[in-house]
């Protein structure tokens, strides 16, 4: 099934259940109002919103209505957790060789993986707003999963048990303020503002076989100001599937319900695919033994980032944003 | 007044007023249910709540019953936005010279900082549960604050007004787990378990004089295995006051209600007053020219952490829990 939030202006806004090709919604009301509320209670909540998911699908209910994208906050609009793993070895690769460094060794056995904010998640066709463009405005078209609860030690096979929707993520990152943060170690976070999020999170099933290990074969696309950036294969360039992500947390503790873990950027090692962040391109540049001729964005600019299937549908709808001065 | 949150085996418990000297309680039902929703509308629900505390404070409610922490969960059981700052400089300076580091000359305009996991918060009697005690076991003992709605930019003196709530929490580290971590840039996950909060939390009001200017004046007891370890004044080494730990995560986003913004390790450059974690007695005997011979916790170990005021009352309740292996 298909699911989504419209803005209802509460801080968690109303959930409703979508149609496979994104033509039409129903309010999920009777069942649950809010997604969270959907994750916490799974076992009990999602079969009737299954039920309801088929009859619309079938064109069976009657109060359905035409579905606005522009009318979505993120599946999540906040979250009790997002973390962000690094599961594309060619992005790290190309951003650490740019910098002069190398991946390690041991980067599939212990993958760069950080905690972001959750407690404001954008919706799909949210502005961006930053103070200053000279921070290094840049996107990130990544996956991610919502898990259900995970127990501490879970292996990679059952933490894939554990999810219950996929989502296609905006992660806008300040690449002018990474290297001052990395310095002090503890991580991103003037450097990561909020998160933004396709219409629709989708379950695995949605996928057929397209979802397969843990990795969704899906192309992302991603447009900078209505030109192609980048057409990228999610499975591919994958180096650690979702499962393995989700472990790397569970290591020391448990999740619960309604985790987000992200994939990091989407990334093929093929140059001819373009890129998921404007990073990548200017690593690209660098390592060609001249300057990052490429920019990062200005004010006024605009991206887009969709996932299609084999068949060219898309899964989620599209993330378009405009990056936007403070109001 | 003084909210907390007892276990009725949901995600979120039950809330409940609780009188200042922490004898009685009262369930807010008739306001409110859970914590986050009155964090998400204090303006139209902490008046009831403080006209509730009142009347239980004064002996004048009918249902009033004995209040236990042991029944508390976290006064948040989930929040939607854990962020640690390291505002005292003497916690900084004993970690660091022991790793051979300096502190940065710049670290009270830039402080460290660090995004934590907040969908699994700790009750004040939860056990810890970790796998290998040979992961280097440590308490920390901090002072943390709630906020409410926090617009991006927002300086320090604006950002104590938004200042909902007061807490106290043993942030939970793995100290083995952390130089690994470090090395990779990205901050601390593994290393960083879920933190535990003691029973109660306190809005500003509640400390009186002692809530100067962003700091509490407050003495943090810290106990290990019964001993006597730490008797830390909570103001005297707070380099940077909660307004500017607000301000620092703030520069490139909004929060949203119900975030919590921690101190970091209390401490105090005093040596007789003892430590808020192990950490800094173990890099005092370094720094002494020998070797750490304190040791971190074994499974079996008990901290307790506890914040008394100038009259020696206890304000938000003890924290004591015990180190155990996974069940």
């Amino acid at each position: 099934m298909k699911l989504a939030t419209y803005r209802d202006g509460s801080r968690d806004g109303q959930l409703l259940v979508v149609t496979r090709d994104l033509s039409q919604g129903h309010f999920a009301a009777g069942v649950a109002t809010r997604l969270q509320q959907v994750l916490d209670d799974w076992n009990y909540l999602s079969p009737q919103l299954e039920e309801l998911s088929l009859r619309l699908n079938q064109g069976k209910v009657r109060h359905a209505f035409a579905f606005e994208p522009a009318r979505c906050m993120a599946p999540l609009p906040r979250a009790f957790q997002w973390v962000d793993g690094s599961a594309y070895v060619s992005h790290m690769e190309r951003l650490r060789r740019a910098r002069g460094e190398a991946v390690p060794a041991d980067v599939l056995d212990d993958p760069p993986m950080y905690q972001g904010g959750s407690d404001d998640l954008l919706g799909p066709r949210d502005d961006a707003h930053f103070a200053d463009a000279a921070w290094g405005i840049d996107f990130e078209a990544e996956l991610a999963v919502v898990t259900g609860d995970v127990a501490f030690g879970t292996g990679p096979e059952a933490a894939l048990d554990a999810v219950r929707l996929l989502l296609l993520a905006n992660d806008w990152s300040l690449r002018h303020l990474v290297p001052t943060e990395l310095a002090k170690h503890f991580g991103f976070l003037q450097s990561k503002p909020a998160t933004a999020f396709a219409p629709v999170a989708v379950t695995p099933d949605e996928l057929g076989a397209a979802w397969q290990g843990g990795r969704a074969a899906l192309t992302v696309e991603v447009d900078w100001n209505g030109r192609r950036f980048g057409r990228l294969n999610a499975a591919s360039g994958m180096s650690l599937h979702f499962g393995r992500l989700i472990t790397h947390v569970a290591r020391t503790r448990r999740l619960r319900a309604g985790s987000i873990v992200g994939s990091g950027t989407v990334s093929q090692p093929e140059d001819d695919a373009g890129f998921g962040c404007i990073a990548e391109k200017r690593a690209l540049e660098l390592a060609a033994g001249g300057e990052a001729t490429t920019g990062y964005m200005a004010f006024g600019d605009r991206v887009r980032i969709e996932a299609r299937d084999a068949a060219g549908a898309s899964v989620f709808g599209a993330i378009e944003q405009q990056v936007q001065p403070w109001p």
